[in-house]
């Protein structure tokens, strides 16, 4: 038999990219008439099954729930889906998660595939790379087909769905005004590059701490953290000269952890010399020496939201329908890798 | 619209187990004439849609692979994971990941769900309950439909597919002798409940250590952990009198982080007093103080190789296709929670 054709494979085969692919099967006028009609050809000599099709099986409940997350190997998104699977346990929906490991190509087929008749609804968080092009269209295209959609943590301001986000801006000023309160004067902040959203959101909850205690902003003391290569030495030019900080506030568990670790290699200690504080719903925080203080982001309650959320949705008989934006509290958890300081009013 | 009727919803209605209502539609002679015809009439008038109808649509390629897990909150399931969808996208394979939650029930629902024309094989990590009910006939079922199946790490022997095992003995054994050769007499084991098949594994690996150098196994120093219940309380026992142990082994990074903690509590140190091996491909063990030597796992690995084997019969012409037992090297990763010893032979 024919292999299955896909609009990746269509895409390839003609050089452009997969949304000109739609665009051209759906008759768009945005498509030059010449391409469109190669590509239709194409399309249906290798019997291309488009969406539309499948879209007759909407009626038809699936109680099946998608979800698409960036990357597996990361405790929060893990609490998040323990969330989603303990809610959707009890309502009898199963949940079949997808990644996107980051990948905007990989993101808009996890969805053209789950929305094929599969699924009764998809709960997203928006990978790295389609935050960097900056390009939702597929969110758009999922919507427009009538398909229920919630965002979680990582969303996007111009798509209207349903969303769940953390308080982030608050939880990173909580963190960084306890560090404030302990004494510290010369707060680092170990961050994301600047188009990952809730790096942003930590960055000015940061800020704004600083701010309303007079404390002036340092560019020297911010590390914007690529992943991608060695983070002990980013992190080290904290250490090797100029202002040495006495609190480091970094905003997920993985950046906390290693400056815990570099900090002591150049000779200081956690938290006498300097207190440090992790965002995250992490385990590695509780196994570190010292324990590391971090803001709690309640993962399992996000993904009970997100999935309340969207049953909300497809439940709804509501022609005007109203999206909401849920904010879930972050608090701090106070272990050991800051002070224990009585505070007299 | 009526709601979707399922296995377990008729299941329940009826009172029996979703395998007898499985066995009742298919007209099986095992159930009674009056119960199949009291559940038949019932499936008819909820139309309710058997796998059977489903299984039309299998010469049609979906290019997705189904992956169940019977848990996400766990590193290496996750590495596993990582493992699958690296060789998955290098094919063009999308992969959707269920969870069974260790739970019997979600994964023969999760089996049906994905065989019901979704994916074109299966890779499976079967639940702990499962394990216990020692109840494997919806493998044989999913095996009978023609549809690939590929246990890993936790597999079963009476189940005739692809299977991918770590060298769970042999690592146990690895960590056992190293403990012996840096001069431990009073080795623990810290386990898991015995229907654990891969904690039996490494058990016997630590026996088999312990014998081959005359050192006489002792019950009081294995700790069969109840994870449902306080860990820390649980290997308190081992040092609250007795034989202390001078070295432990642990089937796990969490049992392995948790007693370092609870020896430093009563005031022994690692590795000076105790020297501790865990079992794992995880990241707490970086961030332990000290950080703690295990046998590494090869999630990554485990994930390729699984589905390798289950492509390699998805595209098998074999009418005598021949399975195969893929075995996964384990070795030991020294950190700081085992002396430095040097040997001289």
């Amino acid at each position: 038999m024919k292999h299955k054709i896909t609009l990746k494979k269509i895409a390839k085969e003609f050089g452009v990219s997969i949304s000109t692919v739609s665009k051209a099967l759906k008759n768009s006028h945005e498509i030059s008439s010449e391409v469109k009609e190669r590509i239709q050809a194409f399309a249906k000599y290798y019997h291309y099954k488009p969406n539309s099709l499948a879209l007759n099986l909407r009626n038809q409940k699936t109680k099946t729930i998608g979800v698409i997350i960036p990357e597996i190997v990361h405790h929060f998104f893990t609490k998040v889906i323990t969330g989603i699977e303990k809610l959707a346990n009890e309502k009898g929906y199963n949940v079949m998660i997808c990644l996107s490991n980051e990948s905007y190509e990989k993101e808009v087929l996890n969805l053209e595939m789950l929305a094929n008749g599969v699924v009764d609804g998809i709960i997203v968080s928006v990978a790295k790379e389609t935050e960097e092009k900056d390009d939702y269209r597929h969110f758009n295209e999922l919507i427009n087909n009538g398909i229920p959609l919630v965002m979680f943590d990582r969303v996007v301001d111009q798509i209207n769905c349903n969303k769940v986000i953390a308080d982030d801006k608050g939880g990173a000023f909580l963190a960084t005004e306890q560090l404030i309160k302990n004494g510290c004067s010369h707060i680092a902040l170990l961050t994301t590059p600047d188009y990952v959203t809730v790096g942003n959101e930590r960055k000015e909850g940061y800020l704004k701490a600083l701010y309303e205690n007079n404390i002036p902003a340092n560019q020297d003391l911010v590390v914007k953290v690529n992943d991608k290569i060695s983070i002990e030495e980013q992190l080290s030019v904290l250490f090797e000269g100029g202002i040495i900080p006495d609190g480091i506030f970094a905003v997920n568990e993985i950046y906390a952890a290693t400056v815990m670790k570099v900090a002591r290699n150049f000779g200081y200690n956690v938290p006498e010399d300097i207190e440090v504080i992790g965002f995250t719903d992490g385990l590695i925080s509780e196994f570190t020496t010292p324990s590391l203080t971090t803001v709690a982001q309640h993962g399992r309650t996000m993904g009970q939201k997100a999935l309340e959320l969207l049953l909300d949705e497809i439940d709804s008989q509501d022609t005007h329908y109203q999206y909401k934006t849920s904010l879930i509290q972050t608090d701090l958890k106070i272990r050991n890798s800051t002070k224990k300081v009585e505070f007299h009013n």
